[in-house]
Order: C-alpha cells, then sequence, then structure tokens
C-alpha cells in the first residue's frame, strides 16, 4: 500500500495492517508536517479543527469520521475522495443514555437526589416503566438500540419512522398524531433537518396523556421549547439536547416541574472508544484487502 | 365453595370466580365485623396490623400474602392454615429500579441533578454501563429479572448464589472472593439471614476495583456500612436500602462521595398491582378448581 494512513489512537499490534503506513494523530499534539503523501485520514473525535488538515492531503483518497454528522467537512474534502462516516458508533452510549433518563424520570430519581443532599429518607409509591407503551420516533439504528434495552422491562414499543416500512411494524411519520394519545413514553431520537424542526411542537404535545413523558435524545429544535414550557406540570420532560443550547442560566427549562435536563452527554462514554477501535479496525482491514469500506456518505457530485 | 374469600380490591367481574364470596378488606377500612367464614384471606399489601385479623377467623384454610416475606404472620397463623407468599410480584419493579440506579451512577445522573440545580450546563465524558462485567449476588427470580434487563446493554453477566448450579452457569457464594476482582458492578440482591449479613464486608471491598460500583436492592445488613465507608472515593455505591434504615439526618452515607441512595423504595412502583392481582386471579381459580396453588411456604410442623 502506497502513503500514510493517519489515525487517532496508536494501534494494537494484533490489529495494525501490516502492509500500512499508520501514523497517529490525535488532533491535540501537533500534527505531522508533511502530509503530502496521506492517502486515509481517520478524524480525531471532537476536534472540529482537525478537518482543516484535509487542505493539506492533495493525495487523500478516504476521510474517515467518528460522528454520524458530517456537513463540518464537506467544504475542505479534496475532490474524489471518500467519506465514510460514524453512524452507529455512538448508538449504544446514547441508547444507555436515554434508558437512565426514562427510568430517572419514572422512577423520581432527581427527587431521590434532592432527599439525599437534605438527608431526607421519605419514601413513596412512584411510577415504573413496565408496562408502559413507548413511541420512538425516528426509528433508525439508535431507536433498535433504545429498543432492544427497553423490550425487557416489559413495555410496548411502537416505532415511528419518517416512511412507513409496514413489513418491519414501522409507522410513518404521518401517523404521528394518531399515535401521540396511546403513548405514555415518547422519545424523540431523529436527527435536526428542516422537516424534524418543531415536530413535537403544541398540537403534539395537546394530543398526550397526562402525565405522560418526553424523551429527548436526538437534536434540541426537534421539540418545540415554548410549546413544552405551556404543558410543563402536565407533560414530563427529559432532555439530553435542548433549544437553545448550551441553555443558559435563568431559562425557564431548567426549573420547569417534571422536566430533567442533562447536557447533551448521551453519546459521550466509555461505550463509544472500544466500539470505534473495532469499526476502524475493520475499515482498515477492508481498505488493505481492496473491500468496499462500510459507512459511505453519499455526496453530491461524488 | 363454602366461605368467604376476602381480597384487598374489587375483582374484576371477568375474573370473579362464580363459585366464591368475594369481599373487599383493603386494610385501612373496619374488617368486617364477622371473620368467622374466612377460609382464604389474601392480606393487604403494606399493613402490617392486617395480620391481627387471622385470630379471628378460626375456619381458615388459606393465608395469600403479596410479600415476599412472610415472618411478620407466623405467630398468628391458626392451626392448619396454609400459607402461599408473593414471591415474584416485586421482581419487575425492583429490576427496574436496579437498573435505573446503575445507570444513573455510570452516567453521573446525581451530578446532573445538582447542575440542573444550579442552572450550570457543563458536559463531560462519562463512564458506561456497556462492556462491563456485573456480579448478581443473590441470584433468584429477581436476579433473573435484573440480568434479563441488563444483557442488552452489552454487558457480561455473572450469577452467584447460596449453592453452586453449575448446570445454568450459578456460581456458589465460596466463589465470591475469586470473583470479586473481576467485577466492575456488584448487585447484591440476597434476603438478611444470618449467612447473608455483612455478606459484602471489608475483606470483599477490598477485593474490588478501584472504582467498582457496589448496587444493593436486598436487605441492608447484607452490605457493611462501616466498611464500605472507610472505602468511600475509591469504591461507588448505589443503595435502595441500608443499615441503619431509615438512615438518620446527619449519617455519612448521605454525603459519603460516590453514594447514591434512595429510601427502599426499589419495590414500590406501578409494576406491582397489574402483577399481584394477575396473580391473585389466578390463585382464586386454582382454589376453585381445587389445582394447588403457587408460591406456597413450608413451614416447621405444616
Amino acid at each position: 500500500m502506497d502513503g500514510r494512513v493517519l489515525v487517532p489512537w496508536k494501534q494494537n499490534k494484533d490489529n495494525a495492517p501490516g502492509a500500512l503506513t499508520v501514523e497517529v494523530y490525535d488532533g491535540r499534539a501537533e500534527p505531522p508536517a508533511d502530509l503530502g503523501d496521506v492517502v486515509f485520514y481517520v478524524m480525531p473525535y471532537g476536534r472540529p479543527n482537525a478537518a482543516r488538515l484535509l487542505r493539506r492531503m492533495p493525495r487523500l483518497r478516504a476521510v474517515q469520521l467518528l460522528t454520524a454528522g458530517y456537513e463540518h467537512v464537506v467544504a475542505d474534502l479534496p475532490a474524489g475522495t471518500r467519506l465514510y462516516n460514524g453512524r452507529g458508533l455512538h448508538d449504544a452510549s446514547t441508547a444507555e443514555h436515554a434508558l437512565g433518563l426514562i427510568l430517572a424520570a419514572q422512577r423520581d430519581l432527581p427527587q431521590w437526589v434532592d432527599d439525599q443532599r437534605g438527608n431526607v429518607w421519605n419514601p413513596h409509591y412512584t411510577r415504573s416503566l413496565a408496562d408502559t407503551r413507548v413511541l420512538i420516533v425516528g426509528y433508525g439504528s439508535i431507536g433498535e438500540a433504545i429498543e432492544a434495552r427497553l423490550l425487557p422491562f416489559e413495555t410496548e414499543v411502537v416505532r415511528v419512522a419518517r416512511r412507513a416500512r409496514p413489513a418491519s411494524g414501522v409507522h410513518g411519520i404521518g401517523e404521528l398524531r394518531r399515535l401521540l394519545p396511546t403513548a405514555d413514553i415518547v422519545v424523540a431520537v431523529t436527527p435536526h433537518t428542516p422537516e424534524t424542526e418543531g415536530l413535537i411542537g403544541a398540537a403534539e404535545l395537546a394530543l398526550l396523556r397526562d402525565d405522560a413523558l418526553v424523551v429527548n435524545v436526538g437534536r434540541g429544535p426537534v421539540l418545540d421549547t415554548a410549546a413544552l414550557l405551556a404543558e410543563r406540570g402536565r407533560v414530563r420532560a427529559a432532555l439530553d439536547v435542548t433549544d437553545p443550547e448550551p441553555l443558559p442560566a435563568g431559562h425557564p427549562l431548567w426549573n420547569a416541574p417534571g422536566v430533567l435536563v442533562t447536557p447533551h452527554v448521551a453519546g459521550g462514554s466509555d461505550a463509544f472508544y472500544p466500539r470505534a477501535r473495532r469499526f476502524i479496525d475493520e475499515q482498515l482491514r477492508r481498505w488493505v484487502a481492496g473491500e468496499p469500506l462500510a459507512n459511505r456518505v453519499a455526496l453530491d457530485g461524488a
């Protein structure tokens, strides 16, 4: 194999493809001075500036991202370079946090934390997750991961995606308003697009049962903040993403009753790196073997 | 069927066995004046005084409890009466809360709650549940329910019970010390007996990895409080039961770093009553049909 591969971490000796010249660039240390022969670039995670190196890689043939989103690199991508994203790498972490939010909300965990801070032992009967009907809005790979974790809790899961897939039991988004009144819990896990902005707004929230729980682990603007605040006290929420984000001090969402907020941390846990390493090892193996890589992003004109 | 049945809630018409004379006693209202012909008594949940009625039921043949524990009724049980307990009815609720505690601890939920109270958006990378090895100490029906909920999180579960059951992959308690150094998370879910008191003490905690998590959803005295406090900062804990219980204000467990406390609420959620109702309906059906009832408690001399 001609040319260098830039990866963000040291390879295990067992996994390093022998035929490649691999160099580590983690996005924090200085990059190698000469990038002229880099053919494959695995961009470091959470280092947006790492995209700027692309302009110094004239022989680049493939860029591998560790995020699902790729909009931030398209402008800097040399002509003829193939782009691969990190779709799936954050599924386990995000699904896990979604379950954490749901259980915390159903079992009153914020109340127990407050009571612990006050040294107060004051038990009460709580809601449960068992026997609930959970609507997953945006049923893709993260939705599947959430569903797999929900089902052993003796729940019923209803799948909703942009397009109906009747053979897979997936409802189309056009059925959302019909389904909302039947849900105890609604989990939004869609990307932010013109179609999904405000997808859960005043009309949708009004259709929910009293005491229903809305969980957002997708993107903040999918849930209309003003509409949610108007329903505070009637509809509960557990939000890992918000609009605006970050949420400024004094914003009413922070202090709304029945609203739990975490600061966009669903994808960022120890679950990520082992999955990312396994995936990159496999991509490099495919690269050496001349096989098509996974997760190719279809770009206009590419 | 001769004689009355006392149940703690109204029966659904569909489920009420026609051959029985059923009366409701919920433990709060006055009991019926004459209990002389009661043959089957389903004791109200969470009303310890309800056991005192037993002495007024000379024709009693069966007592059905809604708790797994039965020590509180044995003294009042008329001779010749069979006792049935509520084993299994709290499994879903308890397992659910165990998962809530584990996820809260791994994903730093108490920190996010504190930050929310302070209106602070300050994300950080967290531990995960994925890729952990979880030891379930006291592998019975609740342990099975916890395991079923853990596995989709991409964890490895190790089963430990009083007696080894090699065919079911269950280790005996004698192997506990060998297994503890391999665990990221230890979930204790045993009853309180002379054998289990202090089962997780100083020697056991010392064998745990740095940053390991100990979860107790069984009984407080199974985990040695002083030993846990001696390891505070090195070993984390999430406790639904404590020793002493209730935990008094000012007790060091309340304020120990890395310790999350909930006030013995694992079994008390909306998951309980639907399961209890289904179970009692089935027990009454068996009673009418003359079939053996489930969950019989073997009493000395009975």
